[in-house]
């Protein structure tokens, strides 16, 4: 069962190749089938080249798995509290792709200064706090998606306009309406990022676009006044 | 109709992609036939590996669709207003390459710090002003166009001899008197920048190459005493 | 003989041109046989493109070819200076890889700064002190072994749990327990040192990832507790 | 006549863009046959993908044409001063290459940092003066030779051991006793300024590696007492 959303998450998977965003087993993509109550997730530890569909983990909402062989990606519970807390988000990517990751280690947002970053990304790039000593020692992967929780909800950000977290020390999470969607979100905030450090080694000052631009390019492509393609959304 | 400005103007939206300087959909390229005063751009919103010669926009200049199925490029009116106001130039193209967007989005001319720079662009690479709220809230693209204008004749710059330029807080336009020279030119700026940003780099307060240098390899490759090449002029 | 460790000290040689670590000659992978008593190391100064298994040089823990036409690599009695000192080891990689090396030449530990290092080093990756002048002018690439050695030993540092260190102006080394382990060893530093240069270039006073982030991340993936992968441990 | 050095020369300026060291129509090599006193050059201007060997042009110590329908490089008065005045140069090498230019627009040595800079230059890659005014407006290919000379003949330095300079606000040359190695050189350079670059990012004050250990490399694998590779030399 579930080949469908098997086959579209291990492309998505490998996607991310292509990209240029993992070598090796860095890196994972789920979906959530909200109708099915399913989720397909890459399975842990398993180098890409060898990877087949039937490989993708079917688990549900509580981490139960459904249907495979293998053990889930260990950010399983990463990617289930993203799901529980936030209902218009269906799929969930998480790389160490080079850039954002070394804003996630440098502990500092992305901001947003320029169009490319306002094209895709409402406002900054929020990275998170820190998990707390205790936060690693118990349900560390619950806790890292609670903390991804906590970043959007206290700063009362949306998901779906900012489909992007930096986790501090860590590496960056995307989200996605579609499966497709949240892995061209890691490559846009990968590219987002590298030219940020350019443009800080330029200009170590350099501050934010115009709000008034920000939001011109984020409207331009997104909601009901969209102006940009040739009238379909983009994922 | 127009088979031949379409072909021409695909195959240099492609070599976008061949060069590395666009992903996605972004960047755009178009060609003025100015005999037949035509322009003829890429549609808005299309992946580059899809696009096909006859999803070409045909326009007139005041941004009429004379033929083609499709949007043109969201960017269209900024292309518009540069070929209303500089008579010379045949052909735009827009990216948003890495570090030439990394100098805009710094708000940062590019000075001329060697020969690499000098080959091709007269003087600085600059950087326009910000728009105002009122440009950004009103006929953005067209403004845009005004404000990189503004920019040339501003300062008295001539736009066929340093045939670049970096709208603040976005990205690169060039242009050129042929459709392949115009992307040719948004290459070797997106070298120059990376050198550029390298230069700084290695000595922060570097200057600009003596002026007299700058002169000597811009004019062993361009004008009457040009004697780089085999004779023919590069587009 | 020895045709089995000299096709896979082969191809981690070849591995190390894939994976971008090295160029022309640079670089050296060997294995050392424990149980048989022979080490099975890269001929110095051969070209990747040309290597053969042929060309792989035997030889045992004194440095006395066994087996083979070719001269060893030069950097020999430093990997059999690190056989003789850490019995766990049985392979040694050598690189000049760009990032690693920069940090080498820049005197310089790479600290963990986050979990792509935590995931496969333990604490910081260590630069060496510099050889004295009489080290450099007596038996240098012994010598090099020696101060790798005193590196560990002197730090009270596990270099299974730790299996990488830059000599200091000079290059990194790592090992492995497996051939395939020292060279993906490799390719993870490099990785890592990327990722600490841009953090640094986006925030110069960064500091290393909480201690307990690093220790969860580290045994998540090795020890008795790991439950990251399928269950087999890696290389 | 001349077909082997045209077919030579061919090669050689075809392995720079292998090399990744340049692309359109920058940099170029010549071979100089000191016995048939005979130079071969690439042509002006011409494109590397079309290029024959038929194209490469043949010249005399004076710059007159021997053989040849395409005009010289521009830079062919640099090439011949310098041939002039190193008797042991046979083949020298001018490229953009991203790194070492930037050094050159810095204005800055390439200090040696590490051993893979100490393995093929003896000592600093020096960075010229600046030509003056004068030297410009008159025989600028000419006097760029001419300060190329006197960097090393000022310094007292050998320009075969360390072969390669940078000319100020311009970029490489570099030199070998074959045309193989004179494009070799141009590789070593880059990668050698990359890392120095990136030393620099991690270290801004960052000293040259111990004079003995510069000795030490260099000897290793030049002269009377080398012992790296198989007792061959390279280029």
């Amino acid at each position: 069962m579930y080949e469908k959303i098997k086959a579209e998450v291990l492309a998505a998977n490998l996607k991310l190749v292509d990209y240029g965003l993992v070598i090796f087993t860095w890196g994972n993509v789920s979906f959530y089938d909200r109708q099915a109550k399913v989720i397909a997730i890459k399975p842990s530890g398993v180098e890409y080249a060898a990877m087949q569909a039937s490989d993708i983990v079917i688990v549900d909402l509580a981490g139960q798995v459904i249907e495979g062989e293998l053990k889930p990606s260990s950010d399983l519970d990463t990617h289930l509290e993203i799901y529980r807390n936030f209902p218009k988000v269906n799929a969930v990517c998480h790389t160490h792709s080079k850039y954002a990751t070394s804003f996630a280690q440098a502990n500092r947002d992305i901001e947003c200064l320029g169009t490319t970053h306002a094209d895709y990304f409402f406002g900054p790039i929020k990275c998170t706090r820190k998990l707390t000593n205790v936060e690693i020692a118990g349900q560390y992967e619950l806790n890292t998606g609670k903390v991804i929780t906590e970043t959007f909800q206290g700063n009362q950000l949306d998901i779906i306009s900012c489909p992007a977290v930096l986790v501090a020390n860590h590496g960056p999470f995307t989200v996605g309406t579609t499966v497709g969607g949240c892995v061209d979100n890691a490559k846009y905030l990968e590219e987002v990022a590298e030219m940020a450090i350019n443009t800080y080694a330029i200009h170590p000052q350099a501050s934010p676009a115009p709000t008034s631009l920000q939001d011109k390019h984020y409207y331009r492509k997104h909601g009901e006044g969209a102006y940009y393609g040739q009238g379909t959304t983009q994922g």
